[in-house]
């Protein structure tokens, strides 16, 4: 799983200019990863999982089967292996060039035999807090599904565990569910995210309104990045599950269906509207570190003022008397110099006041 | 009756990750009060009130009655006699799960039998002006009305005296006008919070222009995510109020509720307005609060540019004549000291006659 | 004609909160006049006008009348008569309610016999310049219009004058061109107090670029609250006259009224627009303010660097001759004193030179 | 031709209040020229071109003609002949009093005999570059254009020669294609005047960047509200055109007009485009402007703290050595003098070095 | 290929101002380049490709072809030329002179016999990294296509070659797949373009964050102006794909091209959601200067206040010891100035340890 760098998807996409359309190129990074192919097949009573390699014979997976069968593919850059299952499953090479390509918008396609979706699955390092994108394509058939993921390790593990205990319903459903509960986990993983990045905004903000530094200006520019390649990223999903839930769609992927769209739907919304208020908050903090610095001006200023207003005219009276004039009859007076010094102390002590009057002491 | 903070909605959400639909799972915080079940049949003639507990045969609950039954639940932590009441009335489990979900989006649902419907309820305490949320659901049937609580204590007592007292014509209705009377109540509330947060901004604002102090940006941010939470919350009222005003719900709910809901509808959109506003508001503030700072930055500068500008030449003066210069006519002639002393006073004078012009003094 | 503050909408709004629907409730402040009704009655030929008081045999009111009625009830504290007319017309409580809420917002709504309009009536006070928000309700029946407002006093006086000439078409045309011409004073008005707000920030602004002060900050936040109440409180009479214009209404108010109310719904979207505009305007003052205060700052902050400056120097010069060294050789000399104060005047006159290319003088 | 000031629009309408619609009440300024009427009546074979003044008899205007007639009225302010004119081709009188009147909003209007367009017609003037705005007002008939302007002198020459010489196509066309090159040459004039504010605006902008003074604000102010009264003026152009476009009116323009409003429509949506493009520019002065009076406030404040920073320790070092102590060793030392101005020398050397570090210098 | 600057688009249109509509008139710039034509003829079997010059016979451009004739026109400033290609393909003559105007927007026009679609080729130089901006037109006949440039050298070259070889699937198409060929390959240059704005804005704000000078400013205006050329000049054309996408025009295009034009349509998305990313983030760039000059200025102020705070106290107790005062006994004690010396080096230290703690060394 690949961390990529705000600007990474435009950049990708050079590789492709001037190819005709269809043609299935790799435009991610270079990962030196094995293809693993994990296939499993169930029904109400069986579960069958196997595990291939990029070389083995693959013609099992389009075996006849009663029941549900998803083939997920973990690793997109054997463009080889794309071109291979593309060819068993009968796709189409536009679909398969989109599933080679990493730089794609979240997207539901209906073609004649099945259903495309392609989505950005999150996940966030549980210690640095780097959020990881990876591209997930759905290839949604009549009685299997066909997973591409860029990378091992994803977060459908608890929809694997589902599969595999009896206890759920999961088993007596058809692909349309399976759909949905691998859906459903990617969308409550952005709320993970979502959630981290929250985090993350409130500390900024607490640190800006208390204590803020010059390095606090470059935090700011990278969380308003993060936040913004977010929104470019998972902000199409509202869309896509708009478009899930339409009439035709919807009909597809059949068994009462609709009503689990209807509720990762509800899910997509609170994203986006998560995400807008993230966007504003992350913006209004440049405004915020803004109004900080101005403060701490004030601050500086009043220091400044402060010490000029006590000492320059203090400093002009001993100057004044430093003057060697022949003629300055204060200067042979006995307590001149004792009246000066108490002169001096009762000027500050009305400064003084004159300050806290003000508020600046 | 918790108060929830700004980012409590998605960090709950945790709690279900990985879990799959229609798994009724509490996601609030851990309450310790008794869930008190109240019910109130009532008819043009009749009106039974009772009060179970948790461990209550619920039974009669569903008998038949002639009139409207109102069921409501006080708690929705514990899951067991959540899931006793839906098999009760025959709920789906989806449903459940919003029921038992406290971090839901205000929503309405059309089921074949009943009406789901979840929204937030707000109050505001006296004394500390804290807000608090609670989500309420209701399930609307042909003749009973559902409604579930986070916590004991809500804002329907009106309601409640209204049908307990044979006057209202509130004993003659169908449940769909209890169902209106419900959410207006609720509705009303939040224009009682709105003003005491337009309350809070006219203080602070008024504050910001007149004494504008380093605290008061930690006050702003406050503010704007108080009316943030409560534009996430209460936003949605009006699209639900909407939504309720459809043909097959308006149907539903019959005896001329029509009119009702378009009264409703007003209040929604007022509500939606008066929101905007103050967001618009408080957004302002911090704008207000730098200018402010900027005009208070600019009198500490006056006062230093002042005390400068008198000062510096004036001091420039004495220290000339404290030089040691063997051949300095003016030091030995007999009013020198004299002289200068009125030429600085001539000076000082006409710096402040400047100043005046300036408006600096 | 009270005037109304910022908040004045939500708070009244308190008094209810809690009853049922439909209750009659006076929600304004507490006027002491008494209540009149005028009934004006006319067709081509004749012309009838009366006043009643409170207390008054209402029922000619209703008395058939081969043209237009016109009932005019000025005050809607008294709910008791409210009730009374409103039986009399038999009217709907909920109407009624709404007649007597002087916080609606500007809407139209359809009745089986009647059509319910309620919207703002605006004036101006033509010494303070204050502006005045009153409610007006319109109850337009198939041959009788009902108006009420809250106190006496209105912008109709022009409408009056024209169904008294017999010059006008008034007299000919119908109750639904007599509500074109109430409607088109009442928006007539709203162009005359936009007016005045435009002078108003006209004059702030050339304030603020000229001559900037504290109290403009104060200023500018008042007239921001103004336009915005503005904006809330006449802004929906575009979507009220929209409304106007669909073809059950408009049908309803028959007799080529359609022309008129596409005139009106010009002067609707011109309202709307000089709004927007004010708006604008009256944020971008704050925007002004404050590069005003940067541009003040910046000549103080000139004058503070020119008096350093030119003074700094010259008293390190005048203070190193003051320094008390055995040797020190320029002291000695006979024209040290005055060779310095020519190196001096020298250094000023640089000075003067650097800064004049600079611009700061 | 006179030049509207920003709030011209709203203050002329005061002349109105009141009044009942249809009166044809002119609420321009007061101008003294005489008005004339242009006629010209051409078809494939024949062009007649005429000028009346306002006494003339006008019968001839609605003689038959096999051909196209185009009836120009210049001025507007004299409503005794407008009514004459309306009369003479049986014109609504609510179309003649928004032809008077001067503050209308542009806008298509269709009435069962002919099709009514007001819209502003631009010009500027080539030496002082002031914008001066004008109503036109069209009324297409089947076999006739009238148009109405506020004073002698248009942009419409181009459309004239065109009618004169036999190459063009315009003598075959129909009034459709008259009424078409006339809005064509005025939103061509648009661009003019368009392209002149852009000037400006660059203009503006690189002083601003370059050498920004107090002035610039209220150039940018006057710029501001130039692009304000721009956009509420043309503005409303592209939905004119639209409205143009739609079905019914096409038709009655007739002669493939359609294929012309598509290119009109495309000139409209660049119209509206560039003025949003002017509007944020110059929006973005006011935020430039305060930037770079920033930038100055730096400079100027370097100057400041390098003079202080300079000369402070100086004055503190020169100042010791001119204490009066009995014993202070230093002063006795031969060469202290010498030592201390080395010693001071090094110092600024090593503050030049260190401000050089820090880009000050 | 010329480099248009900002408003040159509007500028150029001067030319046109009241000429009739379908005036052949070029509007660009005066190019001295002589215009070829490039003729391809393919079909599966057979392919051909010729070059003409401006003078040469053009009549084998139309005769009979059993597939694909490409027909590019490098140059449109020939208007003689132009009026003889229209005139050998039957186009009309507002089609024409779209095509010569060099300042079209973005736009598809269907035609009864042919399609017209014009928009932006972008191109950037490799070195300088300047952007030009050339107008093509596209006419789409049944069998041929006709393709205008303003000046010799394209972005197509790929789509040449894989007309040229015979491995592709071009060959076997129709006119349609070429023509979508030619806009992806355009659209796919635009995703080089704003990857190269992307870097450049990368680059300024990194320098603006790190180390910003007054240029700066001006580096961002340009930027901006450059931004905003962008979306005004290839932002149209999501809407262009979005009508390809209309079923009329997809009809027309046949042969499964709907399935490449979503494809495009992806592209276009993209590449408008690009625009506005790099537009947010250009106008956060003004913002964010000015954030680094106010801490730029925030530390200049430091050193000043430090400076000050060190050394006035200093200055002021050296001043009062070179006073002349007769009686000042410290100055005759044997150790006083060297006391002196201690309390000022123990002033110093600690003033520093203050400001250690105040963060601000």
């Amino acid at each position: 799983m690949e961390v990529i760098k705000v600007d990474e998807t435009s950049k990708n996409r050079k590789k492709k200019v001037g190819l005709p359309p269809g043609s299935i190129i790799y435009t991610g990074e270079n990962p030196q990863h094995k293809v693993n192919i994990e296939f499993i097949a169930y029904n109400d009573s069986i579960i069958k999982r196997e595990v291939f390699d990029e070389n083995s014979n693959l013609s099992i997976l389009t075996h006849d089967f009663k029941g549900v069968r998803w083939i997920n593919v973990d690793g997109i850059h054997n463009t080889i292996l794309l071109k291979k299952v593309g060819k068993l499953f009968d796709l189409d090479n536009l679909v398969m060039e989109d599933v080679a390509n990493s730089t794609q918008r979240a997207k539901v396609e209906e073609r004649e035999d099945y259903l495309f979706i392609v989505l950005k699955m999150l996940n966030i390092d549980p210690i640095t807090k780097d959020i990881s994108y990876e591209q997930i394509s759905l290839i949604v058939g009549d009685d299997y599904l066909l997973t591409f993921q860029e990378s091992p390790g994803d977060v459908l593990d608890s929809v694997r565990s589902r599969i595999e205990s009896p206890n759920y319903r999961m088993r007596k459903k058809s692909v349309g569910y399976l759909t949905y509960a691998i859906l459903d986990s990617i969308v409550d993983y952005y709320f993970m995210v979502l959630d981290e990045v929250e985090i993350e905004i409130d500390k900024l903000e607490s640190k800006v309104i208390n204590d803020s530094e010059r390095e606090d200006l470059q935090s700011i520019i990278n969380l308003k990045q993060k936040v913004s390649t977010l929104k470019r990223t998972i902000g199409p999903i509202r869309e896509l599950i708009t478009k899930l839930q339409t009439k035709s769609i919807a009909e597809y992927l059949n068994d009462d269906i609709k009503i689990y769209l209807s509720d990762l739907s509800d899910h997509g919304i609170i994203v986006c509207d998560t995400l807008e208020v993230l966007n504003t908050r992350v913006t209004e903090l440049i405004q915020l570190y803004h109004s900080t610095i101005s403060n701490e001006m004030n601050e500086i200023m009043k220091i400044l003022a402060i010490i000029s207003t006590v000492f320059m005219p203090l400093s002009f009276l001993t100057s004044m008397y430093g003057m060697n004039f022949d003629n300055m009859p204060e200067l042979h007076t006995k307590y001149g110099y004792f009246i000066l010094l108490a002169a001096m102390f009762a000027l500050v002590l009305g400064m003084i006041a004159y300050f806290k009057k003000k508020k600046w002491l």
